[in-house]
């Protein structure tokens, strides 16, 4: 009876690149492509311990399992997603690498030891809880995508204590946020270091944004990296997503 | 005798979309295209009051010019590239619209009066002083990229006391500067509400920044426009930029 039991209204879905199943629900929570640009996004320890924050039906760290020896511990406060990142983990046959803990990331101090993790992923609820929310998505979606259950200063906060000094921080985000995201981040001593904006066509703002900072690091010497563009002009995806999609995992 | 004469090394340049010429001089100083797309960057107001602080040979004002009948003061300390400026100026018969005042920045308020600008542009000495200046280069290439006779916090200060509510810096520099370009504004009340990255190449990382500033703007709804790509692949500028220095100015 090894076979996960998939629950109503659930399917298999693969990422292309890669041979990583995962359980989805579109109903209740699917990956979209913020968590596929944020696996690709920092560069992966080669070992050590790498936490994934917010980490719902487990996208990101199942992605990021591809490029790393590293145990991986992911942290969702919504017992539906968490019990679908388990039943993926089974399903890939990951359980020695991935940890699913199902709790609110600002107790991950009692699974994870202080000043240990090489690397915290995050794919972080983008919108304040004054913002009107979309009625119609489920409550699932819901605590996805407002700050209703943590927030960016409970992220840093909870970053700054797990993370080794010279660990790195890797957040996907939205434009309109990053002043504060980036004030937020030096007040909990995370210094942006790396910075990519993802446009979704040429000769558009950015609609997304991806950053990393470094533990203790130096204000000095950030870098604003190539853009990434989602969509050719006729809609298809450009060959930079083609590849990040259907290329080598 | 209207005919500006020119001295020993200078030659009459002009950007080719604009019929404006402008007098250069490689030894001395001559704009880049960091002027260029300064002064194609922000939305031009019609009439009114536009200060170029650090205008060098005047490049940014003398461009600027052909996109409003706002009168422009330029405010450039270094003597020589000053007279430069004011050659130019006869020399396109823009006396009317451009002043061209020769001083410390410091003291622009003793020129123009106070919260009464609605557009101060600045290209501004781009590195600290302690960092390796290029000996070879000549005094005037030195004063105008180190930070030895003005600075981001002292730009940002005399902007701020210059500027109408609302009225607008907009400003070139380079990207490992972001953060301190960020901060300063902010603690002067700007409130950085445009960015644009220049890139040299697609694929390369951004090798300068425009960025646009609100006087006591709100730090809501910053926006992340389009890249600029400078050079093709072989070399070439790219259509964009092709539009912006033979396109109609």
């Amino acid at each position: 009876m090894n076979k996960p039991v998939l629950e109503v209204g659930e399917r298999i879905d693969q990422l292309f690149s890669t041979d990583v199943k995962i359980i989805q629900n579109k109903e209740v929570f699917s990956y979209s492509i913020d968590s596929v640009l944020l696996s690709r996004f920092p560069k992966m320890p080669k070992k050590g311990l790498i936490v994934d924050l917010c980490s719902g039906n487990g996208a990101v760290g199942l992605f990021a399992s591809t490029q790393t020896k590293a145990k991986i511990t992911l942290i969702e406060l919504q017992e539906r997603l968490a019990d679908m990142a388990k039943r993926s983990i089974a399903l890939n046959q990951l359980e020695e690498q991935i940890e699913m803990i199902c709790d609110d990331l600002k107790h991950l101090l009692d699974y994870v030891p202080r000043s240990q993790v090489d690397l915290i992923l995050c794919n972080p609820p983008y919108f304040k809880v004054e913002q009107q929310p979309n009625l119609k998505a489920s409550e699932h979606y819901l605590l996805a995508r407002h700050e209703i259950t943590t927030n960016l200063a409970e992220i840093c906060a909870v970053s700054r204590h797990a993370l080794k000094s010279n660990g790195r921080l890797a957040m996907v985000h939205r434009p309109e946020r990053f002043l504060e995201i980036i004030d937020t981040m030096k007040a909990h001593n995370l210094a942006p270091k790396r910075i990519q904006f993802i446009h979704p066509k040429a000769g558009k703002e950015a609609n997304m944004l991806l950053i990393e900072a470094i533990k203790d690091g130096s204000l000095e010497g950030l870098k604003i990296l190539p853009p990434l563009i989602v969509h050719q002009e006729n809609g298809n995806y450009t060959a930079e997503i083609e590849e990040i999609y259907f290329g080598k995992g």
